[in-house]
């Protein structure tokens, strides 16, 4: 109950994504009065956003109650909600409902797909940033299976078995290699006039190679290993004239009813509304200490930031690693000024990263050491189950992997309605 | 692949609940070929189905793939689809696609909610018969919380902290008893502007006593128990003139955001296609061997069936060991009548039934001996993990329940948009 002591500072903290939340944990228990504000009431682990698309977890394996994780801090209330706008002047959060007053304001609303322009493809080939985007595309690739069992038409029959994923960055990597595993073993033995492991998986990329973030003995790696599951990789060439029936691929038609979107992003249209410089993406540009200009009080971080590091002049890449470090930068920060110190500049540490194909297959950058194959994904396992946000979904998450490594089984194929799905029926 | 033999008996099975499912079990291997047709891709466990809308487990936990519980038979095809009509002198299941032929059919599509006439008040009070249907309530029940958060109305607080539920059968005493639980434990942390403990929550009950199937003495156990979780008990009164606003009963309007229904039941449309005689919830009158009266190669089963024992001259109720044994029956009676032999009368074992209250609070009527709380609930945890299909499910749940036990958290506390809160948002 009332537990806030209105005189301390208002720290207001909008998304509680991995920098949001990392910086409301972060000031938990602190002399500062902190109001978090999302528009979900979960915090989701994006990592495995993937594995619920291709029905291995569940949507709530994968998403923690953002007040059962801030519930102990009686510094922090959690408001359900979206911000519409940022007035910095008057230093005010503004909502649909109300506008909310703000000391200091960490921005974290991160990013969703872009479409380059195209918006008219995004239901044709949904990105993956929700959990209700992985549910419909786990019905999309699901029902493409039905309905291949059940046309009478050949053509029909083998676009529904040709699934595209446009964009070879992690998330499309893993998307390919998921969906290659459950047409070639999950469902093998599923149905009774198509054999799921007939399907075809393709990749399609614009550079000229996947994993272009990765150093080039990886992404040859991931190259191999995506071969490997049968997955068709095409780079250097673009997806256009995306329809319904299908879309082309450097002049040739590729007939398919499963198209997935990851090959871009555009930052929230929260940053612009703070009146500051964004970039080409909508990234709002940060200075060295996460502030933006004119405005100390006001930290910007995570997806939605454009940190340009001095050394190599280019952006820290839009992953978790990055977020969680400058919300506990932001928060440090707001305790100094409260203090009546400084802002202090941010440093990245770069851990590496890692991405992973499928049973037994990732590559992983440590930076000093590059390693790919099993010995990577044992790396990635454990380096996700150890990120999970709250015990209980790291046990679940744990015997489902556990589950589906021995039997080859996938639990979470279910087929659930949404509001797209009734909005605009497949087939 | 194609391993059906075509010069086989065709069974044609409607519906993979419980009944269906079991049927089409024990038609596995065995020298027909079965087709299963059901509108979704999952067998749904619908006695925990109250626990997902009450966030205790995740879809997936009670929803088994239908093709992965029977891909291992051969001789059983599943369809994704949706039986329109039966066509008897034809011999023929008529699907909005294409029309199915049969040499034996049984007929297992259940029931939906009955609203005696005020269909309007389906989207007022939803019931819960499906994933969907468990998904939105869970929606309603959260959202009403964070709604009582945010407001500044005291009267619209009150009335989003008001939960009635309509209906004191089994569902309707378990969803009560949930949300209390819920309310009084799992959120009790939560808000740091409402205290959840504090909501009320109101059983409207038409007979005299809550559990009317159950033997009395139960009955008036299961009041006490509610009672104890302060779920206010009101018999002998019929909810009237339901609103956005609330609802009243016996002439007093108690204003209410979130409405759950839980009175009643009709059966599916398909039954009344059939040409034979319905009874008035639309329940097919089958004969004492479950067929219909002349067409002896059609069965009934399960909810969708009226079935009447010479005994006491009541219909068998609406519970899945009934659906499960007729299921086995009718499986069995085609085999019998493949070999030449006539269809045999139905007896239905009655091993007694249970119903939970909450944690450590349950009643269980095992006709030689009743007993409840403690003892009860522990019956019910056992014969409802004994029941649950498959292995992997049966892990999960165990898994969720023990963590619920020991911490009193609810996993599943995730607000997730679907197609009906996007037509009509709650506000």
């Amino acid at each position: 109950m009332e537990t806030q002591n209105p005189a301390e500072p208002r720290v207001v903290i909008i998304g509680a994504g991995f920098g949001g939340l990392e910086a409301a944990k972060h000031l938990g228990g602190k002399p500062v009065c902190v109001t978090v504000i999302d528009r979900t009431n979960y915090h989701l682990f994006q990592p495995l956003l993937y594995q619920v698309a291709t029905a291995a977890l569940s949507p709530a394996d994968i998403a923690a109650p953002i007040r059962g994780i801030l519930g102990k801090y009686e510094n922090i209330e959690v408001i359900l909600g979206e911000a519409q706008s940022i007035d910095v002047a008057r230093r005010v959060v503004r909502t649909m409902e109300r506008e909310i007053p703000y000391d200091y304001l960490i921005l974290a609303t991160g990013s969703r797909h872009s479409y380059f322009g195209h918006d008219e493809w995004e239901k044709l080939a949904p990105g993956l940033k929700s959990l209700e985007d992985a549910v419909e595309i786990r019905r999309r690739i699901l029902m493409a299976f039905e309905f291949a069992e059940k046309t009478e038409d050949p053509a029909a029959r083998a676009a529904a078995m040709n699934f595209v994923i446009i964009g070879g960055g992690p998330t499309g990597v893993e998307m390919a290699g998921a969906i290659a595993e459950i047409a070639r073993e999950t469902l093998a033995k599923d149905f009774r006039h198509i054999d799921p492991s007939k399907s075809r998986v393709i990749l399609v990329e614009g550079g000229d190679r996947v994993l272009a973030g990765f150093p080039e003995d990886l992404s040859a790696s991931a190259l191999k290993q995506l071969q490997a599951l049968r997955v068709e990789v095409r780079t250097g060439v673009h997806a256009e004239n995306l329809t319904d029936a299908g879309l082309e691929v450097a002049g040739e038609f590729i007939p398919c009813r499963v198209k997935i979107w990851a090959a871009g992003n555009a930052a929230s249209f929260v940053g612009k509304t703070l009146g500051v410089p964004v970039d080409h993406a909508g990234r709002v540009l940060v200075q060295d200490d996460l502030t933006i200009p004119g405005h100390r009080e006001v930290q910007v971080i995570g997806d939605l930031a454009n940190f340009t590091s001095a050394k190599d002049g280019k952006p820290l890449p839009g992953v978790s690693p990055v977020a969680i470090q400058q919300g506990h930068h932001a928060a440090r920060n707001i305790l100094h000024m409260i203090a009546g110190a400084e802002p202090q500049r941010f440093y990245y540490w770069d851990k590496g990263s890692m991405a992973t194909i499928g049973r037994n297959k990732a590559v992983a950058d440590l930076n000093i050491v590059h390693f790919s194959g099993f010995p990577a994904w044992l790396a990635w396992l454990f380096i996700h189950v150890l990120y999970l946000v709250g015990f209980r979904n790291r046990i679940a998450v744990l015997f489902q992997w556990a589950w589906a490594y021995v039997t080859f089984n996938k639990g979470a194929r279910l087929i659930t309605r949404n509001f797209q799905a009734e909005q605009r029926p497949l087939g």
